[in-house]
Order: structure tokens, then C-alpha cells, then sequence
């Protein structure tokens, strides 16, 4: 089986993001704000969202599952306050849930957090039970910068985050460190923000003791990882001088990479570099990297090709694909075996 | 000829730290602003602190010269007003004069600016010219965050920095893009500003017509270009997505990465991936990683084996080591020939 832990909803009906510009609308108090029950999306519209899209290209490549959560561009945690981050992501994790529930063998939802700069990482939980208990969530994704480019709340391995672990290890639900929208005009948000965004919540496990205090909890860094296989040397001895352990010891029992990296010789390096066990399959499909790629004639997003032609045996292709994806989404592989998969 | 063209003076003789504490102090509050002329460092302090560390390197890994500027982490633009900076600048830049006075046949000097936040940048250009006419400098190290880690300048391709690039388009002197000091806690320098700031400066380059406005400006990217080379696919994607051309016609006559990136996978990536035309030697020695690799018994930052061991061919190899920083520093190329070299 193929399991992509990495899809967004990018594709959702038009009303969904029209919706979101009238709360917009709202925040700048140039409008009412809307309510959530003003928004409108039948079954069969999100049938067709998915079925022409996203469902498409998993037949194509032949993934058979994707995890499926918001939008990441769309949570834009900074714009508003918690009550309008509150309602927005309820919508949006109630649209993922509503797209896992129409096609339960493709999509299995992960949540976006009702986050808000400045406020306690407390207030995601009562969302974070809801998606768990009530729609099935087998992950979650946790913005390390609310602020959307300002990095303005404290690094990963504060304190200030803790609240939200101790849920996150009660439910045993993993948590894929992905920034949203950059609204700092240097930082492009799908060619910088998110890379940083990866690089930056893996140095701060490192330079932590955070997985002392949270033995279980664990954490994926999308996008291959950002800059971080290519510079695993500079970590290694950046462990070394920080007096840490070794980085198999000190952070690869809890922090995952995936395998979105747009290119051969990238998947080639992440596959040589990181232990097979911390590499899940992704793809981000349909995301940020849309086009196909002239020198291969293939998506630059086809990241199974990568996979498969990176001289891998077919036990760790299956880690890969599949195994390590059962073993960090506990509740994943929970919904797997009870559909006899 | 083997040319390191990133090496910063970490191992300045004490006074120098000193002095910038009184300096701190002084912006603090705490105490009276020292005078520059209260720094008194000999030349054989000098002398001492280079052949003891980094000339004792680079004779024992064979490196000829050093392209040399202020200790990165120092520069510390956020600290203190523009009078500050200056000063600091001008300190700076005339103990890496001296370096390459007392060295000649080893070191050449690079320039810090004294950038501070918000202030214009052609405040930088009378240091720029001193260092260039007097001090015989080939390149500058231009910080794209002064603010050091909130990025609250302007991207490089905004009409902000123009003035300085008409400066350095003048006197045909690269710019080597490197952030200094975070002072936001998110970031860590070493591990997380420093990638970030290489692979935020290359994305501002690529969304931008920054090089069809000055086509002979060129921008050394360090640290191996952050997660660059490692996405490739990803940013070939994205050029393709803005309708840009093609990264080698769009970028790659003006952009230039490093060889700082410390282990033999990445260094495999960096030279199959990026032209070798745009490939430069370096190895920020001794700088942030300073350790010796228990997987290879060697200092993780000696990066000229990584590049032997690369399977390149001696054509190939001569351009990184040397060529490539002949033509990209031509003010290191005159020199060089002034010495018969």
C-alpha cells in the first residue's frame, strides 16, 4: 500500500475560500462577520473537488491513501484572533472530515489547530479532541510560526507548547510541523517560508531536551526535511558541539521527514542520509509545485518515481510507503486493520 | 591554486570582543562609548592568532588562500545606530586589512558594511569605497537581515539595497549574502538563520528581475545556498510556476553557492546538481563547526576532501578550487596576478 502523509485541500470548492474572504472582510471590519452556517458545500460538490483532482492523480501514481488535512497556505493563523482562527479551522476540518467520510479508503484526516499568536497553546485542545474523537483524525498540524513570518512565539521547545504535547501524546496522534502563510514580504512561502520553517523546528529539537520530556511524542518535518539531509553533517557536529547525543539518539526516535523533495538527486540524498525508519512517504500533491518538469517529462510532485528509482530494496520502499506510516499514525494503522487493510 | 572563499576572523585576539562589549555597553547605557583608538592590538597579536589557527589549517589541509572577512556572528547589525555600525565596520575591516598585510600571499580581504536596520544603503558605500581603494578588499559580506532574525528590511530585489548594488556593479566586487547574529529566539545562528537567510536570499532573487536590472551584479549564496541545491526540483518548479526562465538564463550568470556544507553526501548533491560553473570552494573554516566527524575521523568542516572525493574530473575540480573565484572576484584575480600567482 501507498501512503501519502502529506496532502492538503487544495482544491476545495470556490465557496470555501469566498467564505473566508468575507471573514477576512470582517476582521478588517469592512463587512459582518459571517457564520459558519452561511457556508454551503454539498457532498457531491466536494465529490467532484476530489474525484477531479486530488483522487485523479492518486490513480495515476497509484497512491492508495493520502492524509489528508486544511489547506496550509489557508490556515493563516495570524490573521484575526483566536475566535476567527477558532471558526475558520473548524470549517476546514470539518470539510477534510466530510472528503475522509465520502472516500474512507483514500483520505484519512489530520486537523489544522485553532492556533493564534499569543495566546496559550491550551486553547487548540478542546479542537484537537473534537477531530480526534468525533471525525477520526490520525494527525495533527502545528504551525510553529503563528505569526506568519514574524516568528514571534517561542521556539518549539518551550514550555509554551507543552499543553498542547501532553494532548497530543494522550491521544498518540503525531504532529506535522507546517507553517502557512508568510505575510513578511521576505520570506516567499512556498519557496522560503516553509523550508525555513522546517529548518528552524529542527534545530530547535535539537538544541532542547523537549523528547526527554515527551518520550512519545512525534513530530514530522515535511518538505524532505528543508534543509536539513543536505546539511546533516552541519547537525551532526552542531549536536556534537551542543554536547548533545548522537542525533539517532536525541531527536530520530520522535522527528520523521518526508519525502517531499522535488527531484531525484534530493530523494537520492535523503534516502542515503536518513536512517529509512524517520522517511514517510509524501508528496504534497496538489501543492505548491503544480507543473512537470522539462528535463524528466514527469510532475515535478511525482515523488513515488523518486522513490522507487533511488535503488532502495523493496523492504525499505515498504517503510517507506507504508510501514513507517502505520508505526508514527497509530490511529492510521488502527483505521487501516479495520477496514481490513 | 586552492582558494577558500569564506573564511571570517573567529579567532581575533580578545581585545577585540572587548571592545565590543564596551561598545554594547555603551549602546546599554551602562557605560561611556569607547574610542576607537582605545583598541590597541599589535601586529604580532595578530600574527599569533592567525598562524596559530587558521594558517595552521590551511597548511595542513593545503589551502592557498583565504578570502577573509569580520567574524559573521560579530557583525551584528541589529546592535546600537548606524554611528555604531560604522564603527564597528570600520574596526573590523581594518583588522582583516591587516591580516592580508601581514599575509599576503594568504589572505585576501572581504568587507562587513555598516548596515543597520532601516537605514538607507548608501550610508554603506563610503566604507565600501575605503575598503576597495585602500584596503584592496575583493568582495562583501551584505547582510539581507539586519534586523538579525525579525527580516523587517525589504528583499534584495527591492529598490532599497539599489544603491549599494550600483556601488559594488562599479567596482565589480561580488557580495557575499550572510546573515549574522539572531537575535530572535526561534532561530539558532549556526543551525537555522544562516540556512535560512541563503535559501531566503536565493527565493527574493528568483521571484524577482533583480539581475536584468543589474546583469553584472553577482551574489555568492554560502553554506552551500542553504536548502537550495537540495530542492532544486522544487525551485526549478517554482520558476516555472512565476513564468520565469529557466534558472540557469534567470539566475545562475549572477548567482554562486559555496562549498560549505559538511559531509560527502551533500557536497555529491551540490556538485551533480548546480553547474559547476557556479560552484565555489569554501569551507568557513574555522568557524561553526568545528569538530572532528566520529564517522570519518575528520574535521567535518574540511571540505576540500569532500570535493576530491566527489568523482569530479580535474577540469571540474580547478573551477571549484580556483577558476570559478578568478572570474567571480576579478579584484582577487589582479591581485593574484600582481603576485605572479
Amino acid at each position: 500500500m501507498i501512503i501519502d502523509c502529506h496532502g492538503h485541500f487544495t482544491t476545495a470548492p470556490a465557496a470555501l475560500e469566498q467564505w473566508r474572504m468575507r471573514q477576512i472582510d470582517a476582521v478588517r471590519g469592512a463587512a459582518p462577520m459571517p457564520r459558519a452556517s452561511e457556508l454551503r458545500i454539498s457532498d457531491d460538490e466536494i465529490r467532484e473537488a476530489i474525484e477531479n483532482n486530488q483522487l485523479r492523480v492518486m490513480r495515476e501514481r497509484g497512491h492508495d491513501l493520502t492524509i489528508f488535512s486544511p489547506r496550509a497556505i489557508f490556515m493563516a493563523h495570524h490573521i484575526g484572533d483566536y475566535a476567527v482562527s477558532s471558526t475558520w479551522a473548524a470549517i476546514c476540518n470539518e470539510m477534510c472530515f466530510r472528503v475522509s467520510s465520502l472516500f474512507p479508503q483514500h483520505f484519512a484526516p489530520a486537523a489544522m489547530l485553532p492556533q493564534s499568536p499569543g495566546v496559550e497553546t491550551s486553547s487548540c485542545i478542546a479542537e484537537l479532541r473534537r477531530c480526534v474523537e468525533e471525525y477520526g483524525n490520525v494527525a495533527v498540524n502545528l504551525n510553529p510560526d503563528p505569526s506568519g513570518g514574524h516568528w514571534a512565539s517561542p521556539p518549539l521547545s518551550d514550555r509554551y507548547w507543552y499543553p498542547l504535547y501532553e494532548a497530543l501524546v494522550e491521544y498518540d496522534v503525531p504532529a506535522m510541523i507546517h507553517v502557512s502563510q508568510s505575510c513578511n514580504a521576505c520570506f516567499h512561502t512556498t519557496g522560503a517560508h516553509y523550508l525555513n520553517g522546517d529548518t528552524t523546528a529542527f534545530m530547535q529539537c535539537l538544541d532542547s531536551e523537549l523528547f526527554r520530556d515527551f518520550p512519545t511524542l512525534r513530530f514530522v518535518i515535511p518538505h524532505g526535511g528543508g534543509a536539513v539531509p543536505y546539511h546533516w553533517g552541519r547537525f551532526r557536529g552542531l549536536a556534537q558541539a551542543l554536547r548533545k547525543p548522537r542525533l539517532q539518539e536525541h531527536l530520530l526516535k520522535n522527528v520523521f521527514f518526508d519525502t517531499c523533495v522535488y527531484h531525484q538527486p534530493g530523494i537520492d540524498l535523503l534516502t542515503h542520509v536518513i536512517p529509512i525508519d524517520n522517511i514517510l512517504f509524501a508528496s504534497e500533491m496538489i501543492g505548491a509545485v503544480r507543473g512537470i518538469d522539462p528535463d524528466t517529462g514527469r510532475n515535478f510532485d511525482d515523488t513515488r518515481h523518486y522513490v522507487e528509482a533511488s535503488g532502495l530494496s523493496p523492504e525499505a520502499c515498504f517503510q517507506i510507503f507504508e510501514g513507517n506510516a502505520r508505526r508514527v499514525y497509530p490511529r492510521l494503522d488502527a483505521k487501516l486493520k479495520a477496514q481490513g487493510r
